[in-house]
């Protein structure tokens, strides 16, 4: 499976950082883009020896490979996509897929005409704590979820200047709250309704549009009530980056991820559990899924449905109003 | 001070358990109403040997207390704290101070008119943890507070038949959520803007009209996001009743209560707080307030202002739409 990997300005070292493990992908070429991360995209893909090019648009007509990794400017991400899609392409994308409901409409409509795959980059389905958590669930360990909370806060220290600006950045709904949406999705299996979203642009520490908090509050089809809270303000003093967490109330249990650990109360009790190391991963999950069928943890629909979510909230949030899916 | 409690429905005992501790007080009578925990009433304040009335209204008129403690049938709080207040009697009353816009708005009106004093039972603003946090933000540990999450998270258990109904439980979210909606105020200080709140009746392990799940979005006049996650969800085996929680992200920090403790993150680093055991109680502060003067930690204004925060919460969720104050 040839491939081909554009920009470095995110989570592209998810494709790169396995690549190892996946002798059936080949890494023909890279368009770094000179790109936030760009330095590292090359040195970590030297050993594949790919040819390096200044545009995208030619290495992906020269090179003609079976699937793409996208993670240029945000503003872009559903462009190259749908390009991708367009010359018949698979393509693994840094989230949000898009930052407009425009260019939405426009890359759903590519990957429909493709008949090609697409995913974000929702690794942290992935993460060890997560993933054992899921099991947990679809394993029935705390009956019907009814309440979903998820939480991640970051710290933000000094963000480059593309961070500043809505149209380059997104906001902050979109590009953090990507992850605490998608476990909602993850978790429950199922579908939004309806959601109310508030963010706050005040005393950020002059980064211009970026939204140093928000909230999220979701209904989704089955009645479960779900919300994501989300900000910046972790403390640079804080041992780890990001304070990733779920919960789920469920009828027959409660389940939270905190801190790395899974807690769980059941019937059995209240007790803590280390999850075992994740064995599987984003990238290596779509790459088996398109060379030998073995479903991915995350699928084409669930990518855009993340992408309508997190839009349809940054709206609910910017208009002060509760939009329905 | 001459003092009468009527009721023993809910947390009257924050009353009787600190009576040795205030001399100023005398129990003169009390009118259990062979209520949930009348047995408890009566044992308890045995040492103050009060009369026992079946009538609380006779009590009022001929004990001619200073102060009332009201515990009575949930739907009735409202109407026999305005009695109260109309004989120029000062008000400890259980929440929620009303289940109906129509009584809060009576209620609201005897109490304007009478010069008296009003608060509710808010007790978990005295537990030793949320005590600590509310001196650790008033003294600026986190700076200015941006994002604010609370949960109450409880045991269902068996509950009794007034649960099972709208008319005599007025609803989880005021119920439950009093607690989570009044430690909003209690460490921002702001004020309400809007709401928007989801509940959940299903899945209730047949109790009624019982929802077993809430949850509350917040937008405060200042704009602040602050949100509230209710539920009966917390399985039997849980090592405590409740699993009560806020998290607080300011400016300058992140402060939470959890399990107990007080978890800090500052510029100082990532600890966690033993707090000292709370040196102030809800009752005894409203008494210190009417007899000396020393302001209580919570209002009449905040009173009224939880009232109507948890109506108007209950609302939004009943009709899906976003209310504001």
């Amino acid at each position: 499976m040839k491939f081909c990997m554009i920009g470095a300005r995110g989570h592209s070292y998810y494709a790169y950082q396995v690549l190892k493990n996946l002798p059936e992908v080949q890494l023909t070429a890279i368009a770094p883009l000179g790109d936030l991360r760009a330095a590292s995209l090359i040195q970590a893909t030297a050993p594949w020896n790919p040819r390096q090019y200044d545009d995208w648009r030619a290495m992906l007509d020269r090179e003609q490979p079976a699937l793409v990794c996208i993670d240029g400017p945000f503003e872009q991400h559903a462009e190259m996509a749908a390009e991708a899609l367009r010359r018949g392409i698979h393509v693994f994308c840094e989230k949000p897929v898009a930052t407009t409901f425009a260019q939405l409409e426009m890359l759903e409509a590519a990957w429909r005409a493709s008949g090609r795959h697409i995913r974000s980059m929702v690794g942290l389905r992935y993460d060890a704590a997560f993933l054992h958590a899921y099991r947990l669930v679809q394993a029935g360990a705390i009956g019907k979820i009814k309440l979903v909370r998820t939480q991640k806060s970051y710290k933000l220290g000094k963000r480059p200047e593309f961070y500043k600006r809505r149209d380059t950045y997104g906001g902050t709904i979109p590009w953090v709250g990507s992850h605490a949406i998608d476990w909602i999705l993850y978790y429950t299996g199922d579908a939004f309704e309806c959601v109310t979203a508030y963010h706050d642009a005040t005393d950020n520490f002059d980064h211009g549009d970026l939204e140093i908090a928000a909230h999220c509050l979701f209904r989704l089809k089955n009645g479960v009530i779900a919300d994501a809270g989300i900000d910046f303000l972790r403390p640079a003093t804080a041992a780890t980056h990001g304070d990733d967490r779920v919960r789920l109330a469920g009828t027959k249990g409660v389940l939270e991820v905190l801190g790395g650990k899974v807690h769980l109360i059941d019937a059995d009790g209240d007790r803590v559990l280390d999850p075992p190391p994740a064995d599987r991963d984003v990238f290596g999950d779509f790459v088996h899924e398109l060379a030998d069928g073995r479903p991915s943890l995350v699928t084409d629909e669930e990518t855009f449905a993340l992408a309508r979510a997190i839009l349809l909230a940054r709206e609910s949030a910017d208009t002060l109003t509760t939009l329905h899916f």
